[in-house]
Order: C-alpha cells, then sequence, then structure tokens
C-alpha cells in the first residue's frame, strides 16, 4: 500500500491556491481550483463557447492546459515553500470528444521525489449527473529552489 | 530521402484555414495560421499577460495548444475533402521557459496514413532577432471519414 | 463507475496465451504471462543478469518491452477472434531502479475502442516481501481485422 | 542555428563504448553501437528470430531498447568524466512494423542540460538498400553525479 503523502510545507494549500490565482493564463480560461490535499489537485472547466475546437466540442488544448496544471500543482503540495515548479513533459491521451457542462481534471502524484516528481493526470466530462472519462496523462515535473513569483 | 507529401485535395489550404478560423479557443488565445503547407503547418502566438502562468512566461498549456493545433492542421492538409482530424495523443518536452515576444509552433507530419498519422511537434520562441527552442513534441492523430464541421 | 469489459470471444484468455508463447522475444526475456483477465494482463519478469544494463539493475528497455505486452495483450483480451493487435505509440517513465528479485507489468484497459484502445501500464519490482512502483506508462494500440498469426 | 555540442570530457567515447559493453542487456539482444559523436549515438540490431514477436517482425520492446539505449548514450557523451544517466521517461511511436534485415537506431540531444537532457530517439529499417522509418520518439535522460558503474 502507498504510504500517505505528507507536505513538508503546512500551509501547502494556501500556497498552491495563492500561485494558481497568479496563473493570467487559468483566469482567461474561466478554469477554477476545486480541491487541493496532499498529492492531489483538481481543476474544473465550464464549457464556454471561446474555449472550443472547429466541432463545438472544448479544445484538447485547453484539455491539456488544465489537465497539467492540475499536476503541477499536485506536485507543488508537497514542496516545502521558497520552491517553485514547473513542467519537464507530459503525455495525454484524448479518449473522447471534451463535451459536457463542465471538464473535471484531476493530478495525483504517482511518484514524489527530491528533484523529479511524476503525476497521472486524469479529466472527465460532466453532463447532468453523469461522468465520462475524456483525458488520461503522464507528467513528468521538476522542483526549483527559488520562489515561485515573477522575477 | 522521403518522398514528397502530396495532398489529395488541391484545395486544401482553403479547407485548412476554414477550420482554423472555425476554432473559437485559437481566437481566445489570439493564434494566427502563418504557414500552410503540404504536411506542415506554423501556428503563432504573440505574447500577451492574459496567456501566462505565475511567472509571467507564456503558460505550458498555451504553448501545448498551438502545438497541438499546429500538428492536428499538419495532418489535415493531407487529408481528402470531406474528412475530419482527431488529436489521439500527444506528448510534449517544455525544453526551455516560453519568454520572448512570440511563439511559433511547427507540426510536420513525419508519417502520413490511411488512419493514423504521426507529427513532430515543435516550439521556437522569437526575441527580437534570437530564436530559441521552446518546446518539442510527438503527436498521433485520427482520420475521421466525416465532415470537419460542427454537427 | 466504469462499465465491467466484457470480452466479444469467450475463448480470449487461450487466444492471448496462444499469441504470447509465439513472442519468441518473451522467451528470450524469460518472461511469463502470469495472469489474463478481461482487460488486464500481468508479465512477469524474474531478474537475471543477461537483462541488465551498466548498473546492475533490469535495462529500462526490458522493463518496457514487458510493459509493452501486458498493455497489447490487456487490449487483445476485449478484441474479437481472427483480429490482431498492434502498439501504436507508447510512453513510460522509469520510476525507479528496477531492482529486486522480479518485475510484474501489468497492463489495463482504459479506453476501449473499435480501432483505438488505450492502456495504463504499470510495473512493480518485488522483493522479499515488498512491492516497490518501477514504472508506470499509458500505451496506445490498434486493432487489425486480419489473422494474429505470421503472414 | 543550433550552437555545436561540445562535450566536456575529450574521451566521451571510450567512456561511453565502456559504459555500453557493460550492458548485459544489449549483449543479449546483439546490439552493436555503431557511432559515438558529440550529442549523437547510433545502435544497431540485427534482424534474428529470437528477437521477434507473434508476427515475425522485431517486437516493438527490442526496438524500443535500442532507441531508449542510443539517447541515453548520446546525453552521455555530453556529461563530464565521473557521472552517470538514467531514463526518466520517454515516448516511442512505432510507425511501420520493424521488417528488414536490421534496425538502426539514433538518439540525438536537441536540449543539453546541467540537470535534464532530452534526445530525439528515431529508428529506421534497413532491407537492401532501402531505408524505412520504423520509430520515432522523445526522451527525457538525468544526470546523476555518481560514477557509472555497479555499487
Amino acid at each position: 500500500m502507498p504510504r500517505p503523502l505528507v507536505p513538508p510545507d503546512a500551509d501547502f494549500a494556501r500556497r498552491v491556491r495563492d500561485s494558481f490565482d497568479r496563473q493570467a493564463f487559468m483566469r482567461l480560461l474561466g478554469a477554477r481550483m476545486t480541491r487541493v490535499e496532499p498529492g492531489l489537485v483538481e481543476v474544473e472547466l465550464a464549457w464556454r463557447q471561446p474555449l472550443t475546437q472547429q466541432h463545438g466540442f472544448v479544445h484538447a488544448g485547453a484539455t491539456s492546459a488544465i489537465a497539467d496544471t492540475a499536476g503541477g500543482y499536485a506536485a507543488y503540495t508537497l514542496f516545502p515553500a521558497g520552491c517553485s515548479v514547473l513542467t519537464v513533459e507530459f503525455k495525454i491521451n484524448l479518449l473522447a470528444p471534451a463535451r459536457g457542462e463542465r471538464l473535471v481534471a484531476t493530478g495525483r502524484v504517482v511518484r514524489p521525489g527530491r528533484t523529479l516528481t511524476v503525476c497521472d493526470l486524469e479529466v472527465v466530462a460532466l453532463d447532468g449527473g453523469a461522468a465520462s472519462p475524456c483525458a488520461r496523462g503522464l507528467q513528468t515535473l521538476i522542483r526549483l529552489d527559488r520562489p515561485d513569483a515573477p522575477p
């Protein structure tokens, strides 16, 4: 059984939400951070026409953006204060068109590390009461020992 | 030496640009399609504050979105009329922070196919006269035999 | 809750094991198929010196090979008789050096499809009674409507 | 234009070949290192029946193993002496069945770094005089500041 993930910074949730609030791009998309736990973050995106591709579904780029963000902050929950996080790379499978009222992206740490962290990414589409899988990914993050703020 | 890629639809460039113009999400980002050739598409994105993450660089999600779009339309240049394209999956390495005046994403078909197409993705950051590599990816697309338009 | 995966071919387990037995490369590695269920296959590999890289751990290539095989056959459990399976692509994160007595690779279908199937890949290292995560991956497979046998 | 890659260790080629020679798994496969340059390594694999999957082609796992190895050592050419290299992750697209007399895998550094290096991977199948693309990948490597030898 996996050991519980213990954040070294007790104030991790506030730190994560502050950083997310500084992401202008998440505001442009209309994304909201709906869950912050040790090693797990959820980001929600309601369907809006400006987010769509040519068939009227949410663009794979928007789906990927919230998945990448959820994973990045999931890693960040386990960092000490005074560090920042960067995405090294991610891979995402778009399992089904992103239709429905809203998307929920979940990032989960599967391998915490001193330098590198690996996260599972999952996006589900919610429509009425039903949830259907929309995307699945795997992501590598790096911890930088410098403050998480603009230079 | 690779054989030249010959689009079965002589009118491919117009078809690609029309489809791109229907992507509301590319408009939201402010992305422009700057080059359309057989098996190759370029998408440009000028730096704007609403595209940034917490450090003031273009968000990895925006970088990925234009890379995914460039690759998708590179594949689409080689499809017959009356088809549409969907991203099956992509993987992207963020090589360096996306700083500079603008990003140029290039999608190049490396394996055209009846059902599946594989593209190389590359994003460079332009700053003054200098170009520096920003991201690199690999993407799988599927061709659907149905019109490229909202249902 | 995900729907149970129902193989269209009741005889799927025999078909999967027969195909695995025709993989000379799995014999060269000494890999064994230890579990075959609808949408799930396990492949085991005992540590042997000929499988190692320069530090004495199992080579990432061998770890990847059993992960790829487990996922390919997990997809294959859900195919009708008379088809074959090919790996389109996979991505794998090597989470920790592959040390221990043996590796167990598990492939799990997360998105079954008429043409494309997506699998989660997981490799754990077993040492004494302890299991530790060794690799994690994501894979896309394609179904071909031709017999699974050499031409 | 990319700057030339300059290895900090003038003796890099010998160091790379010595390490490759300690990979028992490459011997098991029958792979040979055929080219070592700054930031570029080639590994060849002749077709042999023990390397095949159920259709008689070289197994995707063997193709991936030589691609991973070529990329790992391409990164390693640019490391100072006294370090070692580990694959963090890779993604590979199998473009066509690996038929032909032999496979040539090439790893090329596209982003050298103090901690992380990113490589392009390419595998071609040679048959008579003809070369056809067989696989394409993208890989992330990490440099460890400890000797490249068994503990």
